[in-house]
């Protein structure tokens, strides 16, 4: 089974939006086992979209279009697959009475809904619709001959959405595919990548003999490294049986390097180890402006356990709001002062604080990238500190803002295991 | 002159890494004033090669090929080449020497040079060689008749350097072209993409029928819509000049909807209006946990206007550190009190307060999406609110802070035009 990709929009030939869509698509399709072999973008051009998809299909099973759906006159991916295909496009009633569903759930604050958006809402002859169930422009599933052509929005959300809930099963389906590949995502932080191949370095050799599952990293950036494990069985009981065994030998050589699994994020990691120990959190931050905040916000529930939060920007908020004493505010006395105070203030058990200089210019003669951080669990303070280097403003800030929430991670793990 | 992009390499297919390098390309063959209409992902198979750049060569006068040079026996862009020009493969001993000198000056902490290492000094007979300067692959310009290939490495850095150096002014010299291609982005925020076409459809018509400047539309989430305006001219002053006339017209029709020009973000603009009225701003947050914060920290120098915020998580922190009266908090009088309160508490001329429902769950009866604003600007109050739907927790609360910046950002501007 072969599924080619066409990713429509002049803009990702103009390098406007990098073409992320098609990357995605490719990864989901090899996990199903599904080989693709060529992926295409081309411009908001109907002659060109027609014998891109053509050429494309003559080769492969299927072709998955992304983009193009929109509502403006440039949106031609159902004009160029109602022309490969050729047949007619006919409005939808169904599809249309959605879309004015959705207008006028939105209306408050926004203008009308244009003709241009029922556009949306034609299919071609013999097609059929995937429900739209985020934005307002259906997929389609379209049948050429024994082959088949499958459009999807262009935003991401919306199309990974469809992928999983429709695409993948039908081609799944199509392929007659029993065996099942499962993946599991270990995500660790606190070394780089080489480092983190050595520690698991038997683990490596062992994988590569047997083939299966197999192992990969994946360098995320703010996110950490992540440790890709995949494994092929017969069903999804076997290949889920053989990830566990894998997990855990993996995990025996990296121990606490692992915050989570699969979509747990650093603050998922946080928020459940003070939502187990049955305490509330609070946040005084400088340089960061609120990440921190906004990262442990993030979690559904964190109302449970997150009191709120100081973005003490400017140093006289310090002062008059979380009882720093004066003088210098990048430094370890001001850090434990800001997490003493902000657990006081908001009536908290753990507090967190973090000062430093994000940049562009030095600040208290420290230089870019310099961080402190305190940590005041129920009245017991600790500080540490980070260089971070001349990196971009944002950038500092964000790796600024992982290593404290890893940090208090670590000291809540220690807690939890001595007591 | 058309000059399409053929990628190669298995991992781009499989998502393990994602294509920037033709985004990248086809940005520069635009400015450049050379169309490119086909960007193909091809993985390393020769047969599919060969068979990728003969159908784009079929329709271009030039392909760029990328990735594909390097020393493994994956690498095998330069055996495609050959095929394709119906040509041998011949060592060039220039560039082998270069390469082994290379190897030389690297040899401390690493291995000898590999035999494979000299298959990158391989070129198809008739091709030039394009002179590597960062890495150890050299380049390759390759006619076909009257047309043309080129090969770079995949390596962003060594691809980007050889492009500018070598490649681009080749294909200038091709197409004989003079032009000069400029381009600049209007930021909207407030309408659809439709609704925006249609309040510009007279423009979009009129640009239709001229071709130069042209003007386009990108939907970018949060960030709202762009508005692309691209002009063609003689040289750098007239396409300025020509822009310059096109923003003024579109500016004539958009009004306050555009909030910024190229990088310029909507915490720019709300920072800028903040420190030219000599201002200095205070947040206070409950559902967007720190993001309004957050992004207004993102701006260099926000330092000079922001005072800080409070998240506001808890209900018990409006109440004691913020002076809310007890009582409901999904309202408009406690957004309101949340403004005031936080510019009190801060000491600033502008308080922002927001509240609302993110999700997953609904609050005080009021459904995921409600969302309620205040701005306390020097002593007087306003407030506003948004219904955004049954969005996912995350999307609520970054429409819920751009909806708010952008509010900020009305109120100063309404200010500063009655002043």
């Amino acid at each position: 089974m072969r599924c080619d990709v066409v990713a429509v929009g002049t803009e990702l030939l103009l390098g406007q939006i990098v073409d992320t869509n098609s990357a995605w698509i490719g990864e989901h399709l090899a996990l199903a086992g599904i080989d693709s072999h060529l992926q295409v973008k081309v411009g908001d051009n109907l002659e060109r979209i027609v014998a891109a998809v053509r050429a494309t299909l003559a080769q492969a099973d299927a072709v998955i279009m992304c983009g193009g759906l929109g509502p403006t006159q440039d949106d031609i991916t159902r004009e160029a697959i109602a022309e490969v295909m050729g047949v007619e496009l006919v409005r939808d009633d169904a599809v249309l009475a959605r879309i004015e569903a959705v207008f006028a759930a939105r209306a408050l604050g926004r203008g009308p809904m244009s003709a241009n958006n029922a556009r949306q809402a034609d299919v071609p002859v013999g097609a059929t619709v995937i429900e739209q169930r985020r934005g307002t422009a259906p997929g389609l599933i379209c049948p050429v001959g024994d082959k088949v052509i499958y459009a999807v929005p262009g935003v991401p959300d919306e199309m990974k959405e469809m992928l999983e809930r429709a695409i993948l099963p039908d081609l799944r389906a199509r392929a007659g595919t029993r065996s099942v590949i499962l993946s599991r995502v270990l995500r660790t932080w606190g070394l780089p990548e080489s480092t983190l191949a050595e520690r698991l370095a038997g683990r490596i050799e062992a994988l590569d003999q047997e083939g299966n599952p197999t192992i990969a990293f994946l360098a995320s950036g703010i996110e950490g490294i992540k440790v890709r494990l995949t494994a092929k069985a017969g069903d999804t009981a076997a290949a889920g049986a053989l990830l566990d065994a894998e997990e855990a030998q993996v995990r025996a050589l990296l121990g606490a390097l692992v915050f989570g699994v699969d979509d747990e994020t650093m603050e998922h990691a946080v928020g459940a180890s003070v939502a187990a120990a049955g305490w509330r959190m609070a946040v005084a931050e400088s340089l960061t402006g609120g990440l921190v905040a906004e990262r442990l916000t993030r979690v559904p529930g964190a109302s449970s356990w997150f009191r709120g939060g100081v973005v003490a920007y400017d140093p006289e908020v310090k002062f008059s709001l979380l009882g720093v004493p004066r003088g210098l505010v990048v430094s370890s006395d001001a850090a434990a002062a800001m997490a003493s105070g902000v657990r006081r203030a908001l009536a908290a058990d753990v507090g967190i604080g973090v000062t430093g200089v994000a940049g562009p210019d030095e600040s208290e003669g420290q230089p870019v990238g310099t961080v402190w951080w305190g940590i005041d669990l129920d009245g017991s303070v600790t500080t540490g500190s980070l260089a971070l280097g001349r990196r971009e403003r944002q950038r500092v800030r964000e790796f600024a803002t992982i290593n404290v929430l890893d940090a208090v991670r670590r000291q809540l793990l220690d807690l939890a295991t001595r007591s």
